[in-house]
């Protein structure tokens, strides 16, 4: 009894996403299977890779998680497995595991090959490859058949990656160290998740010397102090940065919607600057 | 195979829900998971309530109804596990079982505690208890961990409830006996859910004496005779009161939008006025 | 563990999905259940029956298809299960297995009668049939009832089909031989699905004798030379035709919609004209 998570730009209002669940329950008929999000906004790749990195920590080992956000379908982009300590992924070769790969390096990624066809659904359509070999190959994992007999290793470092946002270390006209975020999706409350993971965080205190007096955030035109633990501790329609549950900085507004408010989209700069001591 | 069901206002398009079943099926891999509605109102602990009133009966004794609609996340507010005849409650203490409770009354109804803690995903986050809290312990119970070991027994009166409205009796400016009712939710077809039930309505006409003249509605600015029984009874575009399956009254639009049209939202007052004999 | 699929015109914003699988998990507690889509449009027989056609091929035999879309519940329309090559379909007798069950064709038909009454669930609402008919039905065929126990046969011709758009042949001022087709329905992309089939295809190339020069093809003011096979053949923005996974030619918009950019709702007509040749 295996998990499969399923994670599409299809949306819920075709039956995509329930025609690939009946390929695969008609390969493994006792996969569980789970729907991670199908509103991946269409071929955005990095809302994709963020959402993913966020949630596949929640899921038991073992678990296959098939991603079919997929630009290039019908093109000669390849098809991949990738084994890692949290479990299987079956994807496109366009970046979209860049984030998850990055916090579960890949112990092997096998390129699909020509002994991968045999478990093709017949005939593989030029624009449903979710359907005709996706499904099909995860179904087929799930069932027991080996990532290794699907094709070719190739080198870890040789897939395919995206270009990810990072935040930039620098100082404003004052003098203060200042951290350049990028927002990289909006959730459906409008809250906005940054590039700044706790690890960054912590390197940049380390880099400052000293964070204790706290930091000014800035978003859009809009600019506070501190950060909040709970939404509970800002007044409703204040916005407000906190560490979200996906492990990243966020910007809210309580009660209301930051992204819209705000005006900020995937991409656009948040700042961090760190208070003087004692101001 | 215990059966869970998931009510939420998380939407679908994040991976919020999707993790949840990803962390209960890492501790209780052979769950049924139901999604009974990810769609309430963001934080609308009413519309919650009658939503999980009218679904309840429709699943099998022992199911266990996870239920994570927490505007207090963060808070000090408990979390409960509560016992009926129907199966068991998980959800925070702050209302959202009211009505469910009225239908089917605790038999036990445990504060989760220090005991409960050890089954948490750790580090609990602020912001998502829906992960870190609600769905393990919902899943250990699946798993079968008694619930009693999990904290305290509250009495249930001393549960945090709701304000629910209620259906006033009165007469009108001719004296006509009156039921003042009011909007509980709408339905994705705007179809407006009313505070009155079957057992209420059996009340007002026993008040009454005599209900066999029917009654007058009057929704918005709109004034009509009668309850239906099904919709073909009314021409398309004319609004009709009828006994929904939910077991309220619920007032329509055949092919329309009620809510729209009539403009009534949750709150809104609907009113019933017994005729006259033979009028 | 059987498989049933779910296909309503219900959304997912209610409760109205999840209790019908309540009810069947109470019946069939080790049935396997996909969604479908609960997104067809209100009350839409045609658009439900050419997404049925579209999916119900890549389900294993025997899978349950459980159709929900029933503008006439509470009128004296009948209950149908009807046996497959492909499976068993639960729907009211409203034409919209009309599509599927062209391809494939109707073994026995059973009108659910007197004796399937003891399945019902009571009372049976004249609202919601999903819950108290259908649901019950499907689940107890998936727990091992016989189709045949529940009602007498009916001459699959007696059943009630819709009357499908269908490819008219025809020529031009000019004289070029042209086919007549129709949008069928479209995707959350705006894609437009039409009535042209491969075969119905094959068929007219048959007719013509030669369309090796290709097509010319009008959707509302927009024409364009040429079928495609992917989307990467064509610029962004542009407009393209080209054979679907739901086995019908498709006309869209690459990275667009082109059922606003075009103008095209269901039912609106998209012309192909055969090239002169060489031309």
């Amino acid at each position: 009894m295996r998990l499969i998570t399923l994670t599409t730009d299809f949306g819920l209002a075709d039956t995509y996403v329930g025609v690939m669940k009946g390929v695969i329950l008609g390969i493994a008929p006792a996969a569980r299977l789970v729907d991670l999000t199908h509103a991946i906004a269409p071929q955005d790749l990095l809302e994709a890779s963020a959402r993913l990195e966020a949630a596949i920590p929640y899921f038991p080992p073992g678990t296959i998680h098939l991603v079919v956000v997929d630009p290039g379908v019908g093109t000669e982009r390849a098809a991949l497995v990738v084994e890692t300590d949290t479990g299987l992924f079956v994807a496109p070769d366009n970046g979209v595991l860049t984030l998850p790969l990055l916090q579960f390096p890949a112990r092997r990624a096998i390129r699909l090959g020509e002994a991968a066809r045999r478990y093709f659904r017949q005939p593989v359509s030029a624009t449903f490859h979710g359907r005709d070999v996706f499904a099909p190959i995860a179904a087929h994992l799930a069932a027991g058949v080996a990532p290794e007999s699907l094709g070719e290793s190739v080198p870890p470092e040789l897939l395919f990656t995206l270009s990810v946002p990072e935040p930039q270390a620098g100082r404003d006209a004052e003098g203060r160290p200042t951290l350049h975020l990028h927002v990289l999706y909006a959730d459906r409350f409008g809250n906005l998740i940054t590039d700044l993971t706790a690890a960054r965080w912590a390197a940049w205190e380390q880099e400052v010397g000293d964070l204790d007096a706290g930091v000014t955030v800035q978003a859009g035109e809009t600019r506070w102090q501190g950060l909040a633990r709970t939404f509970a501790e800002v007044p409703i329609g204040r916005p407000l940065a906190y560490w979200g549950s996906a492990g990243r900085l966020e910007v809210a507004i309580r009660n209301g919607d930051a992204a819209q408010t705000l005006g900020l989209s995937p991409g656009d700069p948040i700042l961090l600057a760190a208070s003087k001591r004692g101001q």
